[in-house]
């Protein structure tokens, strides 16, 4: 499968990141046509100790034609405004293969 | 579960780096007690285009003492040593919690 990948840096106010995120952005994303699957990982530290990051949200499409044909919808529109809007500079998109 | 994230930027010479990683570094990485499961995914771009990563390593264990105690393995030691050697300079590591 392919995923859409997001990766946050340190939000300043934690508290107020997570609840947009869970209670605004998730249920916004997850109505993404051909979305397949959601996985987040809260990112708790590094094994040095500390880590630049917050969070890792994986988002599965069947393929590269169905990631690219759910970016086109009013779903993902209103999903990318509302990602700009809380966390346009924590955030670091990427697109990704699974391997086998 | 537990997840250690391994984070991969673009390496200078990706056919160099891909033969050691698939053929080295992964056999021995699998061998570290107490991983359950290693996802690999392949970057290939972002929405907006390039990527600076170039692939994502998430190796799964059952809980943060069972991370823990990989940790302190030779195995582990081992799969650290071979990292450093190979990319050092172009991976960052993350622990993090699978979010039900």
């Amino acid at each position: 499968m392919v995923k859409l990948i997001a990766l946050y840096k340190q939000p300043k106010d934690p508290k107020a990141f997570d609840e947009h995120y869970y209670n605004v952005h998730v249920p916004i994303t997850e109505k993404i046509p051909g979305l397949r699957k959601v996985e987040i990982t809260k990112i708790v530290g590094s094994p040095t100790g500390k880590s630049e990051y917050y969070l890792l949200c994986e988002m599965y499409y069947d393929d590269h034609q169905s990631l690219k044909e759910a970016m086109k919808t009013d779903e993902a529109k209103a999903s990318w405004k509302d990602l700009m809007s809380f966390a346009g500079d924590l955030v670091t998109m990427m697109i990704g293969e699974e391997v086998e």
